[in-house]
């Protein structure tokens, strides 16, 4: 049998191609079959999201609120299926299924509670000043209102949160937008699971067809299809710089360009500060190997690169840091692909002059995913002359270089690309005696954290994940917390509207009771 | 003499390439020579930008306040001289001149308000729970700080709201960016001297060198230089589809790309309701003759396109429409460039089949800039049939479009390309039965009005001046109004922070005592 798309309510035509998921443990193909979508299909998928914009637009917060309740307490309640199909499908422990369902359960239910209280929309009112001089001032009322269809594409390193029903599909309809989302090959049966749930949500709450649709497709031309679909009005990626760029450059060229929120690279840094006590240097290189293995350092906030100083804390910490990173063993990556590139990522950054293999494990992974850690180190002369060094190792290696000073820490934030995130670690003074490392680093990322490290990023309103190209292809965006939503909205201004006719947020007696800008 | 740029605190070199202004009206040069920079001229005026941009980034909002309102007393201070360059420069009448001084003032003025009460920057506030389980929350604190150094291109029909210290760079610079402004060629001498202006401000507030420069240039390559250089951060732009395109394509294709936001194009629909009461006619006709007149009809929310009805109240307005722009006489346009666009704009349309002319003012425009009036007339069959009937032209032409029922209405909106505004015309009742039309039309435009015009645009908080492509690059951002500074700034994140450490804005007992979202 071959399992095929859901193009809204219905299911794709078998069109011969098709793929399989992978165990990337033995490199075996699991049994089900995925039927790639052909063009017309996605054609037909960008009608029915088109057919779909307006009344999804016309939903009350509260109504869309319910929906991705009922979407969460689905995907909850389908935990079971998801650990038997999810571990097989990326090697992910049991444990992190369970907790990633909880997460993309979370973060649907964080949405709803949005909607449900409702100023996420920036209502704006300037009532009409008739009498005043030399003009008399009209009545004016602003809110955001949906951009319309949004593709995403589904995350190889996040089947669930980064997914199908993940925070850019969350965060997408709750915005009021209808989603078309691209599987990741990966994971399709993962994909199917939530994506099937989808379609009954949408059903069940009497939701038009097109709110939702899940496309199979191998290769790169059924996604380049979905972007240059003239219905879509704005994309959803987390994945790698290049297919990011790649998206990014497609929508651009458009006849009609539209946004690209693309999650892509980072190698986010943690910068040790001189001063540090020698007794935290355990505890640090202790938490670094938490971090960097975390999900066999296949997260985007992976530290992948720490400053440390070049004096005697300096070597404590990374003679600490490498004899845990020895204790790794081994573990799968998620699929052949990430294998691969990791591989070819540290034994590329090894070669460089100037760079020192601390450790390498010796797993053998030829004929699967299975992988060890690496540290190399190297010093701030070396990194700063060979822009290689800064290029993201998706996986659990850390590149550790060396400082002498905290001029040479300031270059090397000057000479920064864009980042998710970069931490510093050092006591309260050094950080108010090094203010100015602080004002650079907040111009090259998202998030900065003091004596914390970059993963497990927190699902809350506060959050940034994002950051300046090439961490994202939009520095203005997050695609994780509340503030997400922002990325599928668009302000619409309403001049001279009777009451009746205005959304109920921009009525005069503010019957949802939301915060507004009044003047 | 030649006339250079304003290259920070010092003048530009003179390169042997100069170009003059022109009098619009007599088509002769006027005295004063403007030398082009060159690109290394460019490249210092962004290195000095960059420098610029952290001092600039750390100023307090109460500080950046005081400057806005420096340069808003410097303009108003400047206005005679304003008035004498700027009429010669761009035939613009005297009293334009004044208003437009204001409006210019007004919105430094409005913004520096916007920073005192300093709730803009969207802070959030998620506090550490430290005894979560299973893991501990982190304290979490984001707000919204300045992108970095803005490019921005004067528009022609703006030579002070939209140009040296217009709307862009009032925003950019209350965002805390340093700017960049090229001048338009039309009105250099207007350019110059408010670019004096703000270097003495600059100067005053012992703000950094590099926060404002103005760069002359003739051609496309001074503008493509700005663009291109990567210590540039974002463009702001008002002027023509094809010159928007070519620099959204420029920063697009920037090995980091930057988020560009052209103004472009709109043809501003007008859409009278077959209810309309005939009494309200002569009225309406009145109405938009002004509107379609003011400043010849040189603004972006012209209304080019009245949808009407085909019957005898139509048949009222249409003719009392004609008969009111045949007293519109002649009027200069602001320069060679629009006055050609629009004689070939006028001529284009009424070739094309179903287009019949009602009238075509019969002004000389040979040696001038001088036009008059042109009004169109169509139905709806022909122009759904024909793409080039939605093309702008700018200036005081109108296309009226005759349409038999409200379906025929409902094609016209759902066939649209993005607009600043649409205008409805009809009766409360009249809208309530046609609701799909708002429903469409907000999907398309920036800003709805009823029973209004769309020139004479508002700038307050709620005002939106932007629309989905190509009426902009960018649907999610408006460019007049206190909306108009989300498009210099991007959310930054702190985690684990000391509050110490913490902008203002974030710190624990809240010291501007501005709105947070706590949580």
């Amino acid at each position: 049998m071959i399992e095929t798309s859901l193009i809204g309510f219905s299911r794709g035509e078998e069109t011969g191609s098709f793929f399989h998921a992978v165990n990337p443990v033995t490199r075996e193909n699991l049994d089900a079959r995925y039927g790639c979508s052909s063009e017309s299909e996605v054609e037909r998928a960008c009608e029915l999201a088109h057919s779909a914009a307006q009344p999804l637009a016309s939903l009350p917060g509260s109504e869309k609120a319910k929906f991705l309740r009922s979407v969460a307490d689905r995907i909850d309640a389908a935990v079971e299926e998801l650990v038997s199909n999810m571990t097989l499908e990326t090697a992910l422990p049991e444990a992190r299924v369970r907790g990633e369902t909880g997460r993309t359960s979370g973060q649907l239910r964080m949405f709803a509670k949005l909607l449900d209280e409702g100023s996420w929309v920036d209502a704006r009112i300037d009532r009409a000043i008739p009498d005043r001089e030399p003009l008399p001032k009209p009545d004016l009322r602003a809110m955001l209102r949906p951009v319309g269809p949004v593709a995403v594409f589904c995350a190889s390193n996040f089947p669930l949160a980064f997914s199908v029903a993940g925070g850019d599909t969350a965060s997408a309809l709750a915005a009021g937008c209808p989603v078309i989302v691209k599987a990741h090959h990966a994971h399709p049966g993962t994909a199917l699971i939530v994506g099937k749930l989808m379609v009954e949500a949408v059903r069940e709450h009497g939701l038009p067809e097109g709110t939702f649709s899940l496309i199979f497709g191998g290769g790169r031309t059924i996604g380049q299809a979905i972007v240059k679909n003239p219905r879509l009005k704005a994309v959803g990626f987390t994945g790698s710089r290049k297919g990011g760029r790649a998206l990014f450059d497609l929508a651009s060229n458009r006849a009609e360009p539209i946004p690209v929120f693309a999650e892509m690279s980072s190698i986010n840094p943690l910068f040790l500060m001189p001063e540090l006590e020698e007794e935290r240097m355990e505890e640090i290189a202790q938490g670094l190997f938490t971090s960097a293995t975390m999900g066999v350092g296949q997260f985007c906030t992976n530290p992948g690169i720490v400053f440390y100083p070049n004096n005697e804390i300096g070597a404590v910490f990374r003679s600490s840091f490498v004899e845990k990173m020895k204790t790794f063993g081994s573990a799968s990556m998620l699929h052949k692909g990430i294998c691969d590139s990791y591989i070819s990522g540290i034994t590329q950054l090894s070669k460089q002059v100037g760079v020192e293999e601390l450790f390498q494990s010796e797993v053998h992974h030829d004929g699967s995913s299975v992988v060890g850690t690496c540290v190399l180190n190297t010093d701030v002369e070396s990194f700063l002359s060979n822009p290689a060094l800064s290029d993201e190792v998706f996986g659990p290696a850390t590149l550790l270089v060396s400082f002498s000073n905290t001029d040479e820490l300031l270059k090397v934030a000057q000479g920064m690309e864009g980042q998710l995130t970069a931490s510093l670690f050092g006591t309260e003074e050094s950080l108010s005696k090094n203010e100015n490392i602080l004002d650079i680093l907040e111009t090259k990322v998202g998030r900065i954290l003091f004596n914390q490290f970059p993963t497990g990023v927190e699902v809350c309103p506060s959050i940034i994940h994002g950051g300046p190209y090439p961490a994202t292809t939009d520095s203005r965006s997050t695609s994780v917390g509340t503030g997400a939503i922002l990325r599928f909205a668009r302000p619409v201004c309403y001049q001279g509207f009777p009451d009746d006719l205005l959304p109920f947020e921009l009525r005069d007696r503010n019957p949802l009771k939301i915060n507004r800008t009044e003047s």
